[in-house]
């Protein structure tokens, strides 16, 4: 299996596997034990944290807390940090932005969506105009889910404390951590990453926060994760992540810059061959590990099985919102029908191969073009 | 190791682990992704909710929401459930109910506890007289963490009803799951479980939830687990719990009779030693898995250590609740101050020994003289 949906889950690192398995067998007290083993596994935990943490901010400015999802961490974000007035999101933001947002109208808190350009990214004028004296909290995708594109989110924290300095600003990182150069900056109150998208396992994320933020809990109970996130803490799942962002920070910068020349690879060849209709929505600035493009007039979801029979998977936007036809973000930024019908997503992991992408390059146009022959 | 702290969490089954682990390796796509391999996964997925829910309800009748954990299970239920007027649960619940019913207050809902006895189990009469017209949710415990006595949840359920058949009834099952056996009453609305308690992985519950039943989520997103639960699945660990239940449920009967008789045999050389001076708090009708005592006029979280050095693990009470000096729980039993101070919990696994329970009564008598004799 040439496997490119790398954006909606990636396969676990075997070795950082191994490595907490292993680890987590043998320290398997509760963390919270008073006693010789609970202290052992409590240490543990926070030489995982120490180590995901400095990976992009300064521990000293910085704290992080475990959660069982990015989804998670996200929504902590939104309802400790919206408690009243509005909210400014992106209209690019994942499912677990903008649901969050939703049923913040429920809590009397007014959402606004600011509007993407046509590679997904957010505009920041149109953002700046929607934070006034009574925003509470705004929150920005760091990298696109669907498009790969990134948004300057210190520039915009930056932007945006200057129109409201008691604003808070989270970002959703899920898709950037491990993935794209990132140091967060003091404006940057809250962001939000994943295990399962860097080779960690599904069921870990974590909430990045600014220290001496005091930010309600959206759990609550024994007062774990110094009272933040309640609930006995995922100890294999928060050690292979932070095996797993081990291996793929130290190599960051040349995984990208290989990933970047497959991702234009693909897409050269997909244009040669299929010109016009196979249009690139992806912006070349963009994350290197998401080429979203559309075989404009097809079905992506009928593509994307095609493809898994043969052997080549790729995802068809957003996991996550795979019960709607048509992309919600996508749609925002303004793509026809015909267009979002057609979109197809080929992300990347460390392990993707030049071989790899050429053959899926070659079996996208393919399948594309027996899907045309058939209809 | 003599582990005699599995009321705070188990080993995990190697057995259901390797197989658990094996299958999420392979089937390492993400369940929401609509082609062959997501289509697989949460087939899986949907596998281990049968086999986990039809070993204490009607599939037909209830269904089962995978979580993070135990508390967020409880959490769910507690302010998906109490959203006005006011909710009752007893004074020997888990923090994870606890602290949860005292945030209700934030959100304007009245808390309200009723007493234990001794024992821990609650008043029967005394919770009935705290719900009235208004009374949206009650919370019991099945199996009280700290002591072991059973709460007869499926009669208080139906007791509830009668005074109020719009109130809603959850019970934390977290020490029962697995232990004690129970099937879901129509009158018991949601069962909180927790996977780590019987041999599966820490970071996966589970909310059993009555069909019909229209509770709101707690984490907002992409509309996992039929939108119940947002975020992305937990793929191994809930195949693991599902393994992890299978081999737990087989033996039920029989190992609680084993471990009733250990538990018997621990005490009756407590008792025929140490006299008074190791006073027993666990009902004998209680949870097999459990026996609290108190080495009266000790500390029993020094004992822990000691014992933890000479490699018997036992635990002083809830981890959860390990920041007091004081259990809230034996607290509201009536226990004085001495008694409060001595609390050692020693709690079973179906892995536990004869040999491991002799070993360790001689080893906790043997601790306590010797503390008794430094003091």
């Amino acid at each position: 299996m040439i496997y490119l949906d790398n954006a909606a889950t990636t396969r676990p690192d075997a070795d950082a596997f191994a490595r907490a398995a292993k680890e987590a067998a043998e320290n398997y007290y509760n963390p919270s034990a008073n006693y010789g083993g609970g202290f052992a596994v409590r240490a543990k935990i926070n030489v995982a944290r120490e180590s995901l943490l400095k990976r992009v901010a300064d521990p000293a400015k910085f704290e992080l807390i475990f959660t069982g999802s990015g989804t998670e961490a996200d929504d902590q974000a939104i309802f400790g940090g919206a408690r009243r007035g509005n909210a400014v999101a992106s209209a690019g933001e994942h499912a677990a932005v903008e649901r969050s947002f939703s049923e913040l109208k429920n809590r009397g808190v007014e959402p606004r969506f600011a509007p993407v350009r046509a590679d997904g990214s957010v505009d920041p004028d149109a953002l700046l105009q929607l934070v006034d004296e009574r925003t509470t909290l705004v929150s920005v995708v760091h990298v696109n889910n669907e498009t790969g594109a990134v948004n300057d989110i210190a520039a915009l924290a930056k932007a945006v404390k200057e129109k409201n300095p008691r604003c808070l600003f989270h970002s959703d990182g899920v898709q950037a951590f491990g993935k794209v150069p990132i140091r967060l900056t003091p404006a940057i109150d809250l962001y939000s990453v994943s295990a399962h998208k860097i080779g960690g396992l599904k069921g870990t994320g974590a909430l990045i926060k600014r220290k001496g933020l005091a930010l309600p809990p959206l759990i609550h109970g024994g007062g774990q994760e110094n009272g933040s996130r309640s609930g006995t803490e995922n100890v294999l799942g928060i050690l292979d992540f932070a095996y797993a962002a081990e291996k793929k920070f130290a190599t960051l910068e040349a995984d990208g810059a290989r990933l970047r020349g497959y991702r234009e690879r693909i897409m050269s060849f997909l244009g040669e061959r299929a010109g016009g209709g196979i249009r690139r929505i992806s912006p070349s600035a963009g994350s290197p590990y998401i080429l979203t493009v559309s075989a404009v007039g097809t079905r992506g979801e009928v593509l994307a099985r095609m493809l898994f029979d043969r052997g080549v998977c790729v995802g068809t936007g957003s996991a996550c919102s795979s019960k709607h036809r048509f992309s919600r973000v996508l749609t925002a930024c303004g793509y026809p029908q015909a267009v979002l019908d057609g979109v197809l997503r080929i992300s990347f992991s460390p392990q993707t191969t030049e071989q790899e992408a050429d053959a899926a390059a070659l079996a996208i146009y393919e399948t594309v073009k027996a899907f045309q022959e058939k209809v």
